[in-house]
């Protein structure tokens, strides 16, 4: 007998909630070994999500669910817009995921819990050895990944794919060359320009009033404390389980209080994206962010086009000056502006100037590209990261902590997701323009009030969660397909001015 | 065809792994959500929460479960001696869970997580009126839970066999006539001597330099922090998933260093507890701590029996005055002692002086007494509460905060469990008496290693885990009945020195 549609609906509803908190309590697990849980716990810690890993397992690709979606997707035509969105979203990872062997995906799990807690520790004591048989592993594990996944695909457009639907080596060689063609001449003719001096900025900023500044930023973008909170990590990232509870944390640095600063203005972009998505998506497989590479987009468009801007920069200055008055002595708000807005090559990519930014996402890409198409030995990895920091930036990588083991991506088993940050903030630049052609931004900055900005992204794509693929959502924002001289006009424009080219 | 006992063993371990992954993943949640979660989260940590417990309830009540504990009991004299003890437990709590009907279950631990941040909201607001309809439902629960257990007990007797298995009404009316009877006209005696001036200690005590107090006294009393963190809540707590992740909370207060200073002391001896189960029951349901009383007898006794002592007090003082050097001036080791020592009466159980501790519990061991008998109803507590608060302790309650809502075991659902931290006191005096007869116990805390302390402890209780219940783990280790003079003698002697009766 063949079970009516809204019976079908409910049994769907129960196997999202489900997902959802087997998603939310192996988040939680995640989020406290990288906050709070002691380093020792990490490895009863991979007991536990091996046990929840394996039910979402069952939940994703069990026969029930199964056949379940397909009865869903034999009757698309019944479903309202988000539920049909969100049956063709599961299937697909149905889809998928069944091409994953189960035991495989539990010990990857299992794996990335204890290669997370091994690469904090290694990245601490710079000691690549340490973290080398799990890089290793999560490498030979991806290029399986890439096979099951898409055998027809070469493997590291099959990875890519996972974070940016239909993103290919392809595309992203074009994409890079325009930044390249573009952002060289310009980052050398900055170079020959000089610096200020910013020592100003490198005196000591106590911790306690860091953390008092982050708690002013946090409100400064507008996002609300009842439903985001902040904690502290060797390396700062955004998590969220639903509209109502979303983490950012930070990393304060005693003698470069911008280093926090601006990793509080990216999370809270993240932060932003995910506070803002639908109600209607709420409890749904769909709230959220629809793709890395979007999230990116608006992370970067805060920390870059918002937080490094004259006006957010002229409302800061106060701040500062009420939190670090000894520091801050002298300082004015063109200093400031100066200090935060330096184009000079550095090792750290989370810490990188708009301009050089894209090379240090460029060097990873390149370095994927060869370990998954097997020209780079993973033993390999850190002289050829030397070699391209050297290349692409002009620098010595004086140890492993500022070189291969800076990131926490691989370490969480993440290859292909790097691109999504140098794509994203391209995006970024296109959205403004858009943007701009309806709302003051710069005024709405400086009057502290960023009230039609979050409406604009909200309306145009926060509330929208994964109802689209990302290209399609990017282009329904920006009303245009994407370009990336947007990108490399806003940099040559902006750092023009500022240097004085 | 009847199993093997093997592969029964075999099956059981499944199901332990099982129940420990969910009971770990739960327990995450709770601590997230008492130290970094957005308040707004509660709701969806709900929804979660209920998914997460109905599995939790079906692996402890479920048909297999019950076949296979059933099977396994039939063979009790076959089993080795860890995994008899944990197949009786297993089996009381199938037998006992079972007799909660499933959505009450479920229903209860959604509105235990809700009760908790509406209860943290009220504390900060002194708010009773929003806690009250949450009080109101989990005193309605308790009764009908004392019914669903035991329906032959009288429902309070039924709650306290919860947290001391075994505990009654009566034996603890005895046990408080005790105490009242010796420690009353003593604290009257101590009242009459007045007070040392201890202004030095309510300066303000940066709370930077106050967390790394923390470190220092973890550091002191023998906690290896690699299995052992400590965060910040609104109020104090310990929670363990296994012995290699154990958590501590403290709460700065600006002014007082000595509240999150005996609060830390106080958590960590339950975090040694936690830290040292035998290696042998690991992964099992027997590790950790054998009872509420037990717990707190450990607790209390590193608070009090070593954190007050003038051996860990002669080591403290250095340590703040290399903290805190300008409030530190001039503090002498005895008016520090002395500081630590204050017996008057106050409104805050967790900062009660040791001579009035037990009043406090005794006035909500009476409360709830009144209310699980029906002649107290929810509405009249704050009321109830302020009259004993007057009488006992002879102190008006300015408002609800520092009264009826200032501790969390009721909006976390427990009834009955604070008799437990009177007895743990109790039970304390006793373990020092008979630990007395082969450690130098002085000697050891004045040379700041704490070690042959430690190994008594590890010996005699830390190590057993569960493997006992608590009457009898405690009469193992005392080597004697239970005797409460012990502990109105050892208050008696040592406060009568202090001020000098």
């Amino acid at each position: 007998m063949e079970q009516k549609t809204e019976e079908l609906i409910e049994q769907l509803r129960t196997l999202v909630s489900k997902m959802r908190a087997y998603g939310h309590a192996q988040g939680v697990l995640y989020y406290d070994a990288a906050t709070i849980a002691p380093p020792g716990g990490a490895e009863d810690r991979g007991k536990t999500l091996a046990v929840l890993s394996e039910v979402s397992y069952e939940l994703q690709t069990g026969e029930e669910t199964g056949k379940l979606l397909a009865a869903l997707m034999a009757r698309r035509e019944e479903l309202d817009f988000i539920t049909r969105r969100e049956v063709s979203e599961l299937w697909r990872d149905y889809e998928r995921t069944k091409k994953i062997p189960k035991e495989e995906y539990i010990a990857y799990n299992v794996l990335l819990n204890e290669a997370d807690a091994v690469w904090h520790k290694a990245k601490v004591e710079s000691d690549w050895p340490a973290f080398r048989p799990y890089m290793e592993k999560i490498v030979a594990f991806n290029k399986k990944l890439a096979a099951w996944l898409a055998p027809e695909k070469k493997p590291y457009d099959a990875l890519l794919d996972q974070y940016e639907r239909g993103l290919t080596m392809e595309t992203l060689d074009a994409f890079f060359d325009v930044l390249k063609e573009r952002l060289v001449p310009l980052i050398r003719r900055v170079a020959e320009k000089g610096q200020p001096d910013c020592a100003f900025i490198h005196q000591e900023f106590p911790i306690e009033q860091q953390r008092k500044l982050s708690d002013w930023l946090m409100s400064a973008i507008g996002i609300d404390r009842e439903y985001c909170s902040i904690g502290e990590t060797e390396h700062p990232f955004t998590d969220g389980y639903s509209k109502h509870d979303v983490r950012i944390t930070t990393h304060y640095h005693l003698d470069d209080p911008l280093s926090s600063l601006f990793s509080v203005v990216h999370e809270g972009g993240h932060a932003l994206y995910e506070l803002h998505s639908g109600d209607e998506l709420e409890d749904t497989m769909l709230s959220g962010g629809a793709s890395m590479s979007i999230h990116e987009s608006q992370s970067r468009f805060f920390e870059n086009i918002i937080g490094r801007s004259r006006g957010f920069i002229h409302n800061l200055l106060p701040k500062l000056q009420e939190l670090f008055p000894q520091q801050m002595e002298g300082v004015t708000e063109d200093m400031l502006y100066r200090a935060a807005n330096i184009a000079e090559p550095g090792l750290i990519r989370t810490e990188a100037d708009e301009l050089s930014y894209c090379l240090h996402v460029m060097l990873r890409y390149e370095l994927e590209k060869q370990l998954m198409e097997g020209s780079l030995a993973v033993a390999d990895l850190p002289s050829a990261w030397n070699a391209k920091v050297k290349e692409y930036l002009g620098l010595d990588v004086p140890d492993d902590r500022r070189g291969v083991l800076q990131d926490s991506h691989w370490s969480g088993g993440s290859i292909g997701y790097f691109p999504s940050y140098a794509l994203g903030s391209a995006y970024g630049a296109q959205l403004l323009a858009k943007m701009k052609e309806t709302v003051d931004v710069d005024a709405a900055v400086a009057s502290g009030d960023l009230t039609p900005i979050l409406d604009w992204l909200t309306e145009r794509i926060w509330k929208k969660g994964s109802l689209y693929d990302p290209q399609e959502l990017f282009e329904q924002a920006a009303e245009a397909p994407f370009d990336p001289t947007y990108y490399t006009d806003y940099l040559k424009e902006k750092y023009s001015a500022i240097y004085g080219l």
